[in-house]
This record gives structure tokens, C-alpha cells and sequence, in this order.
């Protein structure tokens, strides 16, 4: 048996230990998580030690550094993250629809889990404790295949979850961490629907092509984001400015972050210089269209864009920049470039305002508000296991619901039909 | 442009006709279909009378040839299918949840359509038309690639619809058949992530096999059903022989009849010479275990079940039985063979009723009732595009509500983060 199905079998086993398990004694598996990740700091800080000496001598970039780091605060952090798991609502069992039927048959809609869940993202390790600790919540066997980066800190943090979950009299394989890196496995994996239920991927735009590409288990897209703003002619452009600039420089390498900034030619010679100052203190590149370039002229950090530079998620200092001549031409360019996730107007006019939001196709369209509310705390669903970019099952922030699927209880007295 | 991307590019083009169509001209062409079928009705019969003829001089059975045939009565019953669809609730522009976060945000998460369906389906005509209608009130455009058998009469209803959908004002392009019914195009067809956003197949095992192994277009699987019941020791005998011939004879051919029968070895003695008295009646083969064989030793159209009969949906007057020692073992064997349709078990045991309708894995699972009413109709949807047998974005009977998706509006006065 190859070491997915072994994997996959483990897993299935595993399923009814936490399908049925009580929401009690499944925040009591969170709580002894939370406490043995403090409890196992160092251990953790010092395996983290060689992910980040391989990563040293890697030339890693310093950015990706810091995100592979872990230290006692970092850890705290992450522990308290579980814990707040523990005081969300348990999806499981709660009854949404249903009724009793003319001829008698009572029907109810419920949430149960979804099964298996496999989650294969990349180099930050605190997404090992994330993902698991909400796929246990609802119910879930979770099998994690995270970054090589970060091998020594993921299998760290997971046998460290595994055996807290076993303290409990919950089956230590509900958590597995997939510890072959290779891509054969990781290709294996996305086939491997005779054992796995749902595969989410969490990274870059490459990972989730290759899981579309190549998975025969069913894929929960998330977290590519080619985020727009439109600056309309009647915005106000303090207000726009804030926006966009929040939008790029307050978390450049998150999903929700803003690439592409779309101008009304009618207030672009005021407001490209104004968005140019702002960004001038960040060192912000504006790569833009000619008329961009003929505004922004003898700027410093002004380049020009690409075909490819407007369907590129910079994830950087970066930003790509158009001049359109109406709210039509601004909706026709996003929807040809967007990725889906999130979209902004900064606008006065109620008629525009609401043909944005009913003509961009994205999980989120905003209104005169930053593309960073889009995620789970914000949208109030207490924590959120990625953001969807499909149309099926889920779109947007997915927390615990979405890691729930349907079943239909039904009770008669000898109905038939 | 292969011939895949030519219907795809005027999906596209469509889209946006159809999706933001008031519910008022939804239903006009609603309307619009139905009168033309009605009225159109000699040009279908023959249409449709030279698959017939194609179909006789392939030797095609002649229940298959009964599916296949359309007459005056069957094309009424279609046109008034189509009219039920105008009086059901627009399922877009609802608001299914939001409100106002602490920082004044207003979120409304609302139904927009999906977008671009493309359904797989083999010979019933009438799927043609069920499919494009519901699509098309739930704001959708479809692409439908029917069976080769079916080819001239899907063809014709086809170009009535798109005549009459024109007649309203919108585009044609918002229902399109695939009229090259080659494998190679419908291979390419699951490929087209770029224009298609969700596939649909209606079919046998295989087609649902080939989509999931082939698709990189997310795929909703319906219909395949290996249904059982479990007779418990407590039942009542006559009930169950009630559900068990409903299950296995109303309709033989449907996704939720019942394939395999289980019996609780202390009540098998008693049951399963009560069954075998009514599937004498039908011509009812029974395949059993060495339990079953003994206890109907001497009885006529008894056989012995092989391992893969037990995996087998036979949609025939045939039916896997087996003798079990336990409710565990009964859930076990369903957990195992089943395809997750609808499971029904006969008890008059509390304890039992519920430990099944918690560890079974299925869409529907019923407690002294027919697995007959895993139906959109008898579920209260009024209408169905199919049952849904995977756990991502519907299970079980998927109405309007599950031929669409999610889009947060999110308006604010300048809030950044």
C-alpha cells in the first residue's frame, strides 16, 4: 500500500472518533492543544531552529524568514488562536431547514462533517495549528501536507497536537501530517479521492493550478487575490487615497491586499499625484498605463505596465495602475483580470455604486471600504480556515460552516411512494 | 477556436443577459418555452421519431426506447413542467445573511447565479429542457451536451427554446447544445475551466467516473444510488415489505431505488419468505448470502450474490440481499457499498433508529419510510436538477438555491484596517 493510502486508511479509521464526538470533549481536545503548545515551546522553538538554518543557507528572503519563525510570543499567539476555537458555536448537528412534509414525513436538514479534509499549503507553520484545530472543531480527520520549508516545525507542532488529542481518548490520527514532501505525494494526495473528501489548497496561484489541474478529490480553491480599487470621478479622494494605500502597504503579501488601481480620467490628474505622495513614503512602485505615465511624469518609482503586470498578484511594493474612461470600462477590466476574491469602488454616485457590485463577479465587492475586511474575524465568523475564490460550496471567508456538509434526516411511519 | 471555446466564448458573452434579467423576464421566457413546445409539437414528434428509428436499428432495449420517446402527452408534460418553474421563488438578490459589524460596515451576503453550467446527461429528451429551464431561472447560462441517442430530439427542443428565449429579449446564447456528441469534445468540455464554471453530469456510474477522473471544471456528481434498507429485529414485518417493494418496484431505473437488502438474523426467517411472496409477483431476482439461500432454499429467482453484486446499482428488477447479525454490521456493510445517496432502515428500536441515522454516511438517511423520497418535489424544492451524492456545495436534491452562489456586498464610508 503506497504511504497516502496508508495515510487515507488512518484517516478513515479515525473518522468516526471525531464525527460523533460531543462539541465538550472536542474543545477539550483544543484546550489540552492549547496548553501543550506553551507547554512544548522550546521543544518547538528548537526545531523551528532548523527550519530557519535551512532557510539561512537557502538564501531564503528575509520576508519569508520572518514568516517561517516561531519564538514564545508567536507560540502564545498561536495557542490563544485555539483556544478561541473553543468558544465558537459547534456546527455539527445544528438543524437548518426542514418541516414535516403533507403526507407526515418529517425531514431535517443537518450539518455533519465533511469527512477527511487534506490541506496542502506552504511555508508558514502556524496554518499547521490553524487548519487542524478548526477541521477538529467541526468534526473533521485533518491531513496537513505543509511547506518543505517549514518540515521540522510542522512535524514539531503535529505530534505534539497528536498526542494532546490522544489524551482526550480521541484518535491521535484524526491530525496527520503527510511528512514525504515530494511532489509524487503531493500529486498522489489530490487523486486519493477513495480516502479524502475535500482537499483545500492554501498558497500561491501556482499551487492552486496544480490542484485544479491535477486533483481528482474535490478542490475548495483559496486565496489568490488580484485585488482591484476603482477610483470613481465623483470619489473623495482623502478617502480613496486611504483606501488604496491600506490596501497595498498595510500586509502587501496577503491575499486581501490590493494590485491593481483603476482611475476615472475625470480626477485622475488630481488624484494619481496624490496616491503617488502616499506611496512615495513606502516606496510603492506604480507600474501604469501611458496616460498614468504622461500624469505622473518625472515621478520617481513610475514604470510601465505590462499585458501581464494587470493579471499579476504582486504580493510586493508593487502596484499595477489604469486611466478608464467610465465605471463600464473600469467593470469590463476587472472582470477580465480579477481572480475573484476581492473588489473596490471609492465613489459618490449611488447608480455607479450599485452596477460595481452587481456587475463585478467576486466573492466580495466593497464600497467606499478597504479590500482588507475580507476575512473571517471581520466578517464575523470568529476564525476562517482560508478564503474560497470559486463559485462552489463556499466564497469568501470560510469558517467553520463551510467545513460542514448536509445530511438529510428523514422519519416516517411507513411511507411509500 | 476549437468548437468547445466557440460555445464557451458565447456563454460568456451571455452571461451577463441573463444574470442581472428581472424575475419578471425570467418567467417570460419561462413562458415563452413552454407555448412553443406545446405549439411545436409535430416538428419535435418528428425530430424525435428519427432517434427512434435509429435506435430500433441499433437494437436498443425497448425500455430504453420508451425513455427516449416523445409524444403529444409527454411534450405537454414538459411544457407544464416548465410553467411550475415560473411560480417558484427567484432565488437571486436574496439575502441570506449579514448585517452591521462594530466598525459600520454594512455586509449583505447575497444569491447570484453561478454562472456558466455545463450538464452531461445520456438519453431522456426531457432532461434537455428541465435542465435549460431551471439553469435559466436560477439566472444561469447552460451548455448542454446530451447522449448521441437522443441527438435530433435534443436538437429541436434545443432551437425552440433559443427561439423562444430570443422572442423576450434575451440572448440565445444563454442555452447552447453541444452538437458534436464526440467523447473528444466532451473530455474538452470538462476541461474548459475558462468559460465553464461548474459541470453537472446526469448519468450512469461511468459518466460520473469519467467526469471526476477527467474535469478540471468543478464538478457537482448526482444519481448514482446503491440504496439500501436494513430490516432491524424490532421491524414491522408488513412496513417493511411495504418499503422494500416500493424501493425496488415502483421504478426500477431511478437513482433512488433500492438496490440491497439487509436482515436482522432474527428476523430473517420470518421476512424474507415475505418478500420473496411479493417480488414473486414482479419477478424479483433476490442475490443472497448463504443465509439468505437457505432460509428460501426450494424458492424460485433466488441466486447467490457475488462480492461485486453487493457494489452493484443493478436499476433492475434485481436486488442484492444479506443476513446481518447487528445494526453495526448493517452500518458497516451500507458505510462500505454505498453511494451515499439515501439509506432507510426499519426499526421500531430508538436506540437503533438513531445510531443509524448518525453513523450512516449518505445524503438522506430514513427511518421507516421509502428511499423513494429522496426527490426535489417530495422534499418541498419544487423542482430538482438532480441529487447530489458529494458532500462539496449540495447533498441531496438540489433545487434553484443550489444552482447558485455567494456574493458579499460590503459598503462603508472610507473604513480601512
Amino acid at each position: 500500500m503506497s504511504y497516502v493510502n496508508e495515510l487515507g486508511v488512518r484517516a478513515k479509521k479515525a473518522e468516526s472518533s471525531i464525527a460523533n464526538a460531543s462539541a465538550k470533549l472536542k474543545n477539550d481536545a483544543l484546550n489540552a492543544i492549547a496548553e501543550a503548545l506553551v507547554k512544548n515551546s522550546a521543544q518547538i522553538i528548537a526545531q523551528n531552529a532548523i527550519d530557519i538554518e535551512n532557510a539561512i543557507s537557502n538564501d531564503m528572503s528575509v520576508s519569508m524568514q520572518d514568516r517561517l519563525l516561531l519564538n514564545e510570543s508567536r507560540i502564545k499567539a498561536i495557542s490563544d488562536a485555539v483556544v478561541q476555537i473553543t468558544k465558537l458555536d459547534d456546527p455539527i448537528g445544528s438543524i437548518i431547514g426542514g418541516g414535516i412534509r403533507p403526507n407526515g414525513l418529517k425531514i431535517q436538514k443537518t450539518r455533519v462533517p465533511l469527512g477527511v479534509i487534506a490541506i496542502i499549503y506552504e511555508s508558514r507553520p502556524n496554518v499547521t495549528v490553524d487548519a487542524a484545530t478548526l477541521c477538529l472543531k467541526a468534526g473533521n480527520v485533518v491531513i496537513l501536507r505543509g511547506g518543505k520549508e517549514a518540515f521540522y516545525s510542522n512535524k514539531c507542532l503535529v505530534e505534539i497536537m497528536r498526542e494532546a488529542v490522544s489524551s482526550t481518548g480521541l484518535s491521535p490520527d484524526i491530525v496527520q501530517l503527510v511528512q514525504d514532501t515530494s511532489r509524487e505525494v503531493s500529486n498522489e494526495l489530490m487523486k486519493c479521492s477513495q480516502y479524502i473528501d475535500v482537499l483545500i489548497p492554501r498558497g500561491g496561484a501556482g499551487l492552486i493550478r496544480a490542484c485544479k489541474e491535477n486533483a481528482s478529490v474535490p478542490v475548495i480553491e483559496t486565496g489568490t487575490g488580484n485585488c482591484h480599487v476603482f477610483v470613481d470621478e465623483s470619489a473623495d479622494l482623502e478617502m480613496a487615497v486611504n483606501i488604496v494605500d491600506n490596501g497595498k502597504t498595510s500586509r502587501p503579501s496577503v491575499c486581501n491586499a490590493v494590485e491593481s488601481l483603476l482611475v476615472h480620467k475625470n480626477c485622475a490628474e488630481k488624484f494619481l499625484p496624490m496616491i503617488r505622495d502616499r506611496f512615495d513614503k513606502k516606496k510603492v512602485e506604480i507600474r501604469g498605463c501611458n496616460e498614468t505615465l504622461k500624469i505622473l511624469s518625472g515621478r520617481e518609482n513610475v514604470s510601465s505596465a505590462s499585458e501581464e503586470d494587470y493579471a499579476t498578484e504582486f504580493l510586493d511594493y508593487v502596484i499595477s495602475a489604469k486611466v478608464v474612461g467610465s465605471v463600464d470600462e473600469a467593470v469590463a477590466h476587472i472582470n477580465k483580470y480579477s481572480t475573484k476574491h476581492s473588489e473596490a469602488i471609492v465613489t459618490n454616485c449611488l447608480v455607479n455604486a450599485e452596477k460595481f457590485q452587481r456587475e463585478v463577479d467576486a466573492a466580495a465587492v466593497y464600497v467606499n471600504a478597504s479590500t482588507r475586511f475580507t476575512d473571517g474575524g471581520e466578517f464575523g465568523l470568529g476564525a476562517e480556515i482560508g478564503i474560497s475564490t470559486q463559485k462552489l460550496h463556499a466564497r469568501g471567508p470560510m469558517g467553520l460552516n463551510e467545513l460542514t456538509t448536509i445530511k438529510y434526516l428523514v422519519n416516517g411511519n411507513g411511507q411509500i411512494r
